[in-house]
């Protein structure tokens, strides 16, 4: 093969990443066209023990370009997907600009490969999910499929790093700031973000009360289960962690199942691992997944507000869930859409 | 009045916190017996501009007090509590020892002072919750005592000072060490605290899956309103934050209210601070709570997965709440209880 894959926004968080997942694949370097604003074009990025040039994104660069991968802003996908499509490339998109266009597929792999059309020849547009979202449904697909979830009570813990790698840089700089005794400065964030902990930073909807943060997570899982049965009570938190997302998540199924069931579900599930030490008090958190692109699993028990039935069954359970934001939050789900295409 | 108040543990982050609100009420140094181990013993902590000389703790140390406030290990509390008593002292106990005793009221001021016997003559010991309850509590006490709670489901996001002053200390030393790029040492959790959250790490219970702050929220709730019938569906979880815990809560209220009834009961509330400004995007936040004895509440929304009723109503709400664990969490509201007797 020696089809070119694009990376549009190269320089920023998700797309470096997606270059590291390249790398890690040992993806030739020839066949990567790596894009960025015009600010960043000509700078060169380390790979595989050589260099790759990032290129200024314009409407020429999509020539010979099978799959590109945009991982800029919104703005930036409204305006060069149509054209990278037009280049004959399909599009996978990171950012949430057609994820809700009922013409477009949204897909985690695991969950709803079969939203992704085979067969077609022409260039497909195909949105990846928000990171909170991905992260959710890898945990709790598995027992979805099996029993059927009816409602989640959903609260994050997320990463600053679904806000960019400025926000990751503001991290550092605030925790510095502060263990210096230094004024703390709030740049990409309204509040400080080291030490502290904040309601998500999206625009929160005055009638509703809910942010955009939370409305993502519920329609897009509406969206690729295909279903909007499922119930959702979301509340979407920012800590100070640089990049993989937690959850703490409470589910009512449709079938009382026992404790072996709901673990059963978890076993050879790709992309996901278990972790639930009780003797050790070992369970996943953002530092070991951190770099990984598995969802991790852990603290899975029955909620006590419900308890078992008397055949040893609930149909409630608790889980707590962390992945990494920028790996399968972003990067490696959008490079795993585009192996399927 | 010339009676005597005696602070143990006055060394530790609770008994320094219970030192700086009884300096902040300009009560008398001389009526103040700082009680700590041999070890910190003749040491001097700065006191309304004056000095305090740390006593060593012993079964003499008691005489002529009135009220002794408990803020260090269960340990001391069983050994020496009964002395105090014994020495005609109230005792008020910030530990676990005496929590889910019978005999002993469990009290938040603002919740259940009926719970302190009034117009008797003996020493009372009455204990102090633990902070994730007390800090619960304040926020939804007021609904339920006007709409009945009937579920709340509560994921936490508490800060180190739960586990004292040398985890306040690690977190420091450790986020230092993780910008410098040295080896991050990790000796109080056993998890990494700097940008990092974890399952929080006071042991699990093998068999139910719960650890023992989550069966405290529920058992010192059920204690505290005098009811087992409210269910509570708890994750604990700990962040990188100093001092204040978060915690986000779903309520099932026994009454569908309007959001105006909901709001209306947290005006006038006592320690309750309503933050809820969803189009400035300003809730409530550890740092803004760090340091005051408020418990704040905000991100007040009816829960999505329920909704309005046709008369806009609901049984489902939503909270987001901030309070600081040393102050309302622990110290303040162990003055509160001794203000009582």
């Amino acid at each position: 093969m020696s089809e070119l894959i694009a990376i549009v926004g190269a320089t920023g968080a998700v797309g470096r990443e997606a270059l590291s997942i390249l790398e890690q694949r040992k993806f030739p370097a020839h066949r990567i066209v790596a894009l960025a604003s015009a600010r960043s074009a000509g700078s060169r990025v380390s790979y595989n023990g050589g260099e790759i040039t990032i290129q200024e994104l314009t409407a020429a660069s999509f020539a010979g370009v099978k799959v590109s991968i945009f991982c800029a802003t919104s703005g930036i996908s409204k305006q060069f997907a149509p054209i990278a499509m037009k280049a004959g490339s399909h599009v996978v998109d990171n950012s949430s600009a057609f994820r809700m266009d009922p013409a477009v597929p949204l897909v985690v792999p695991e969950v709803n490969p079969e939203a992704i059309p085979r067969g077609t020849s022409t260039p497909l547009l195909i949105a990846n999910p928000n990171c909170s979202t991905i992260i959710m449904l890898m945990a709790i697909h598995p027992l979805h499929k099996r029993f059927g979830v009816e409602h989640a009570t959903v609260s994050t813990y997320q990463a600053v790093s679904g806000a960019g790698a400025a926000a990751m840089d503001e991290l550092r700089e605030q925790a510095a700031a502060s263990l210096a005794g230094a004024p703390v400065i709030a740049k990409v964030f309204d509040e400080q973000c080291a030490f502290n902990v904040f309601s998500h930073n999206s625009a929160v909807d005055v009638e509703t009360g809910l942010n955009v943060e939370e409305t993502k997570l519920i329609k897009e899982t509406h969206k690729i289960w295909n279903s909007d049965k499922v119930t959702i009570t979301p509340t979407c938190i920012r800590v100070p962690v640089y990049r993989a997302h937690s959850e703490s998540i409470a589910l009512r199924l449709a079938t009382a199942v026992t404790e072996q069931q709901v673990r059963e579900a978890f076993v050879n599930q790709p992309g996901v691992r278990v972790l639930d030490d009780r003797a050790g008090n070992k369970f996943p958190t953002p530092l070991k997944t951190a770099g990984g692109d598995d969802v991790w699993v852990g603290r899975i028990r029955v909620d006590p507000a419900a308890g078992f039935d008397a055949s040893g069954r609930s149909r409630h359970w608790c889980l707590w869930v962390c992945g990494d934001q920028l790996r399968k939050g972003a990067a490696q789900n959008a490079i795993q859409i585009a192996d399927l295409l």
